[in-house]
């Protein structure tokens, strides 16, 4: 052993990996050839005709050293995120990930499809596009950190949890999307890794990532354990049963703008329809639980610790 | 503590973590605003325009539990690969970045520029495109795996150490790419990277990543404890000094295309230009040290944790 620790923190772990789940295999046949350099050193004529993989997910997954409990937690991020999101706040604290293996969960991270190392299409016969990138100013107001007239001067709403000292870091985290066009695909492959895992999960998801994990729950429920929606856009079709435990976690700020809105009405009738089901299910509207300020991004705010341990115990509570 | 292990495996960790290095702010002026549906219950005007960051680079870093060397090694995938690929062979394997971690270094893995959770522009004024995809037939031919006529039949050179039952399941990890156009971005985020550990390294880098890295290195010499350059395609200008150590590790059947006679006969003519230089250096071509059948991807062929195992040998040989 030496002395010498640089890089240091984190939670120590019994072990960790990495797996690729779901996608398909698809034939791109009769595009012309042409030349291509690839490096100072090589070039040679490009055929971009063949055989791909595509619409895979990847999968990291880490078991505490201390392990604590036998439910693993599925972290599923948000629309122009990847799994990176759930490792670090922008200002350099653990990241949710952490914060669940220090209380004893094993935890799997995802890139979903187009997303992070889960790769993405090139292809617009089969990717149309066009990709979008959100820009700075767009997270500032949809993830109602301030008003869209304050984001020069970097002035956020008051009370305001999230880290806006490091706003610019987050964004440094944000890849491209397609749009709707690759939710089916997503769906597909995130119960593909559910299937891999194969024993229930709390699924936890973020923003868009909660529509694709409530679609993937309701297709296979009995792979969940309990559905944690942070923050999310995804609500079920009307009438349908859902036969696992849901939890709902969302910030403050959410007279922001009439999307935010109409989506604080969406909940509260989400859990009205859970709650006419008989399914157990909580909404933690947290600015009305006393808890000012947080953002679209608890994961990241102030708080994030916090949330992260009231989130474990609701899932310890039978 | 629980029973239950699974998913289990993998190296025990004193901790591990991540973060962005590198890249830069830009602003996207006078595009047309247009309505983008994003998700079924969230649809806006989507306003292009505004800033973004882009070029960063993105590090997980690793220390194991049982440290024993102060030298933490930097792995730089190749072109079409993200860190991924370092973490489990095909076939299941540990990968490389297990078996550093398992010889008791701290390892950073690098998701570089336009890969991964990286991220890659979408924007055409920046990144002009198009962006391509390797076809499982041409990963098939350049990384000689086999003859080309022989991919139907997944029918391999003999010997062949790469896993080829599993060689559709590499292709999973395969990402586009933007060939030359990124190039010096992935120069510039490789160097923060470096800036951002702040102590030398052991930087080992794979086939395209080769040239990042040589170019890096040459940079800031002083950041280089060593280069392991493993079937790079890198190689320095005509007479450039070279103040560090150099391995260089190159697989078998060379002579299966024109591209690799002519990178055989370059690998030899670096070592030769470093030891004029009187710089230490050594070249691996592993057939000619009795190991045959090794592909372009030694860190997943069925001998890979012995190959691990010379480098690291070698990286603490004075």
């Amino acid at each position: 052993m030496i002395s010498d620790e640089a890089p240091a923190g984190g939670v120590p772990l019994a072990g960790f990996g990495s797996f690729y789940a779901g996608g398909r295999q698809v034939r791109i046949e009769g595009q012309p050839i042409s030349r291509i350099q690839f490096t100072p050193t090589v070039d040679f004529d490009w055929d971009p005709n063949g055989l791909f993989h595509i619409e895979q997910a990847y999968v990291q997954w880490f078991v505490p050293a201390r392990r604590r409990h036998a439910l693993p937690i599925v972290l599923l991020h948000g629309g122009g995120f990847t799994g990176a999101m759930w490792e670090a706040t922008p200002d350099g604290r653990p990241g949710w990930l952490q914060e669940f293996l220090g209380q004893g969960y094993a935890v799997y991270v995802v890139d979903n499809v187009e997303r992070g190392r889960a790769g993405w299409c090139p292809f617009p016969s089969l990717w149309p596009g066009p990709p979008i990138l959100r820009s700075a100013e767009e997270a500032w107001s949809l993830f109602r950190i301030g008003a869209p007239q304050d984001f020069a001067a970097r002035r956020p709403f008051d009370p305001q949890r999230f880290p806006v000292a490091a706003f610019d870091e987050m964004i440094r985290g944000a890849v491209p999307r397609f749009p709707r066009q690759t939710d089916d695909a997503a769906v597909r492959a995130l119960g593909e890794v559910l299937a891999r895992i194969g024993r229930p999960v709390a699924l936890l998801a973020h923003s868009q990532g909660g529509e694709i994990a409530l679609r993937t729950a309701l297709a296979a429920p009995e792979r969940i354990a309990a559905l944690v929606q942070v923050e999310s856009s995804g609500f079920p079709p009307a009438g349908a049963a859902v036969a696992f435990p849901v939890l709902q976690v969302i910030g403050d700020h959410l007279d922001a703008t009439p999307l935010w809105v109409d989506l604080a009405a969406r909940y509260r009738g989400f859990a009205a329809d859970l709650a006419a089901q008989g399914t157990r299910n909580d909404v933690w509207f947290l600015a009305e639980r006393g808890v000012r300020g947080n953002s679209h991004m608890p994961m990241m705010d102030d708080n994030s610790a916090g949330i992260a341990g009231e989130i474990g115990a609701w899932l310890r509570t039978p």
